[in-house]
């Protein structure tokens, strides 16, 4: 039997486009000659519809979708993710589930049993669990087919969920696991996945073929890393990352389980790929071809920049030096210098005229009193504003230029430097936006090495430095991390050897600018628990503020 | 049997302020003798806590604010809610529970079983629900002891869950139900909680005493209305709304079920106190005072006035005029009419300067291009930049006066009219606006009636109305409502008698904004969806877009 898998890069929505996309990986996937092509999880609507679930009009376009896709599952049978009706009153009204499509029939329908309700995922909002589990019957096979986290309930400490799947379908003796994935990256979770689906195929002795979907959607990257998994947990094939592909195995050569070739991982290479691909898919989905963001000298800026001219190629990418009388020499040499090692096309807009203009504005209001974060916020907030006048008149999107450490502990203005439709490096923190620019530096310097060793600096008074307002990132972001990724309590960090005040200050702070937090925009998420919708937390509280 | 009902105001995370304000609740129903006083759900660390329950240190918290309860419950039972710990290590770590305390000790806990997952409730994130039913025996009567949405599996035509907890517990022949609930507002939701709560009493032929939470949380009003049902389906009594009561029942009384009075329940007046309430809290639990806002002449910023006059005192809101060359002079003689009305102090600043000063600095870039959205959105953009300088430099949260049918369609500026740290009428269609300034002159002229009558304008170019670029309001309204509020699609909209094209295009304007919106204030929710933690939708997708 040979059995095809499609990572592909799917539109929420986009009905008709996904379906394309379909038809021609099962054109593909025939030509070679496959049995089966699978695709990832809700693969019809793409990953995740949210709330669009909620609307009928949508869930029938989705089963419009798994028709036409049914058509064309003729000489080959075809596994894809969409919703279907539950049709039990009592419950959630739909369910998750992966369409066996066979004959040009739906031959079989598997329901989602482990619905991940937590961090980025919303799953029981929508959803029914699985109650029965029945194995698919295929050209004299017997195929477990389980959707994403239906694999995931196994050598957890902690597992979540109180039923498994897997061993529901292991008494009617399936010879392989297909799973229908939909998981985000973070920079550790390809070495998770490779872990889980290993612990299965070794739990149960059958092989898994499990697919993940390609793409960003906002926020979420996904990143592919398909796997093909022997019994004896060597790894037969692993699909690259950050991209579509389609490949096609024969199970008979995957059972024996000769092949073992795993791609090797480096933290700083994910996280830039990822955000690569971030920044394309936002813009290539949404309809825009044109990035602008504000050039400071510093680093956030600088990366940023970089990032982008990768995604959108340096023709799309326009850069703002805005200087101020507190700018540095400096700063404006290195923004240049950046923007021709990238070939970016750049303008210098000194922002001290507009500044007076409204210092001199709001003079009867302001009379006698002195020079204070007012007077800061409205440098940041001019040179927002410009960045989004230039965007409203050439059609560019204003990427924000914050990192991690910055919109933790509420380090920017909210409307000035805070300001754009896509944080690109807000997973990141300052510690790793370092690395990240001695990734990027790796075969020669693009970024000037002054922007890389200089003390970071907002420049919004004289010879300000970041230091002065925030403890040192190195120490700064080791606290954020166990805060933010690990959840752990102010004692509990303390315990590790931090400086009581210092953990009390840095945790506050990231509690009282939660609303500065709530108004930015969407941030590519990079690790296991980034700013944006996986991390919830009330505006107005009174816990470690 | 005396029973006492406490609807109280807590404060997320504030676990001593939460626990002082129920000892001294404690004392109260004590000296009327009570057996026993019942808060709401979550009580101990206020609800909805959200993420912050992934904290051990949140939770270890709320288990010593039990500990320090049950110390009181002497000679009185005292029924708390409180987070509690899952000892099984399959499923979620927590329950959401009922603690029963008397004689010093916990008497028993039941935990909730039914976990709202929908809108804005995101239970099963955190919780494991309920797998036991257990009546509590105390001082010779049988209790049903419930948690909030245990009681709402009832007289659906769609129930939600496959289980219902009373129907667990009837067996057990239970005297009377508590629920301790924590019921969001919106203006339809007093009357559903009647009903539900009836439909419970008449099915199980018992009394029940439903406890609300009483107080705002950022975006949601907990509205009070703690409800005393007799099992003829008479409402004994029903506490009032957006305030906090504590009141003591004898139980043989209610049993009898001689006394039905219920409040009358007008729309706007309860929009009006839930919106008052919100804008209190928001400033009060988090440590501010003075409001402030532009006034534009315009009725959505005249309406936010007045709420915040009303919530704050009008000698904590300050506004500020911004007229430009656009402006025409009835707004700014309206504006001042309202300002004197209330009695508030206001700023009139001029922003042409700064216009101009920026048109200057950007004439380079933008030589020879027409005036077009860029220079309106310069012109708002200066206006939220003023609002908050003032802010920076006097303490003042700024205001946004956004209205819902702007919010639904876009039509706002980013970082302009849109800015702010709290949308007031965020969730008030234009067309209820109206309703709501008539509601607010109802003794007696507040808002200027020109402010009320005149063709809404944004007055970004010359002789610009609303109507130029939006369907009429009462038309885009109601189109809005049945998208976003009934979740109906294009082809059941247009059924309705609507224009296609005018569907397409409002429907249109909502998606492709959803950008815009995540990056907007949290809302005071009032409707039975609004925008923000209860509207979960893609900002990069492709459906009806």
């Amino acid at each position: 039997m040979k059995i095809a898998i499609a990572q592909l890069n799917f539109h929420i929505g986009n009905f008709d486009g996904n379906v394309e996309k379909m038809l021609k990986s099962i054109e593909e996937a025939k030509a070679q000659a496959a049995d089966i092509i699978c695709f990832s999880e809700l693969s019809t609507c793409g990953y995740p519809p949210r709330d669009f679930l909620e609307f009928d009009d949508f869930i029938k376009k989705a089963e419009e979708a798994v028709a036409r896709l049914a058509k064309a599952a003729d000489g080959i049978a075809v596994v894809v993710g969409s919703p279907s009706k539950n049709p039990v009153i009592e419950g959630k009204d739909l369910f998750n589930s992966a369409y066996f499509l066979a004959d040009q029939e739906v031959l079989q329908v598997q329901h989602k049993a482990l619905l991940p309700t937590y961090d980025i995922f919303d799953e029981y909002r929508y959803f029914e669990p699985a109650s029965e589990f029945k194995v698919v019957e295929y050209k004299g096979k017997r195929i477990a087919l389980t959707v994403c986290e239906d694999i995931w309930n196994i050598g957890n400490e902690n597992p979540l969920y109180t039923i498994c799947p897997m061993d529901e379908l292991m008494p009617q003796q399936p010879d392989f696991i297909l799973n229908l994935s939909a998981s985000p990256f973070n920079y550790n979770q390809a070495d998770t996945r490779i872990h889980v689906v290993r612990s299965n195929v070794e739990r149960y002795g059958i092989p898994m073929f499990y697919i993940n979907h390609a793409g960003a959607q906002t926020e979420l990257i996904f990143d592919g890393g398909s796997l093909v998994m022997s019994a004896n947990g060597n790894i037969h094939d692993e699909l690259p990352y950050f991209e579509e592909c389609l490949r096609v195995y024969d199970l008979e050569e995957v059972k024996r389980g000769e092949i073992n070739r795993e791609q090797v991982k480096n933290k700083m290479a994910m996280i830039h790929d990822a955000i690569v691909l971030g920044v394309k898919d936002y813009f290539g989905k949404l309809g825009f071809e044109k990035a602008i963001l504000g050039l400071s000298g510093g680093i956030d800026s600088a990366v940023t920049a970089v990032l982008a001219a990768r995604a959108l190629g340096n023709e799309n990418v326009r850069v703002v030096l805005m200087p101020s009388q507190f700018s540095s020499d400096h700063s404006v040499q290195d923004a240049k210098d950046l923007a021709e090692n990238l070939g970016l096309q750049y303008d210098v807009i000194e922002i001290e005229k507009v500044y007076h203009s409204y210092l001199k504005l709001l003079e009867p209001q302001f009379a006698g009193m002195p020079f204070n974060i007012t007077e800061e916020n409205l440098q940041a907030r001019i040179r927002g504003m410009i960045l989004m006048a230039m965007s409203n008149k050439f059609g560019h999107i204003v990427l924000n230029t914050s990192n991690k450490s910055e919109a933790a502990v509420g380090y920017g203005t909210l409307y000035g430097d805070m300001c754009g439709g896509l944080s690109v490096i807000g997973d990141v923190y300052k510690t790793e936006v370092f690395e990240l620019a001695r990734y990027i530096n790796k075969d020669g310097e693009i970024i000037p090495e002054n922007t890389i060793i200089k003390p970071p600096s907002a420049e919004l008074r004289p010879n300000q430095k970041d230091s002065d307002s925030l403890p040192e990132y190195d120490i700064l972001d080791k606290i954020l991390y166990q805060y933010i990724e690990k959840r752990q309590g102010p004692q509990e960090i303390i315990e590790l050897g931090f400086e009581e005040a210092l953990v009390r200050r840095a945790l506050r702070l990231v509690n009282i600018n939660e609303f500065k937090r709530h108004q930015t925009a969407p941030v590519i998420r990079v690790s296991s628990k980034a700013f944006g919708m996986g991390r919830r937390m009330p505006i107005v509280g009174k816990y470690l503020s």
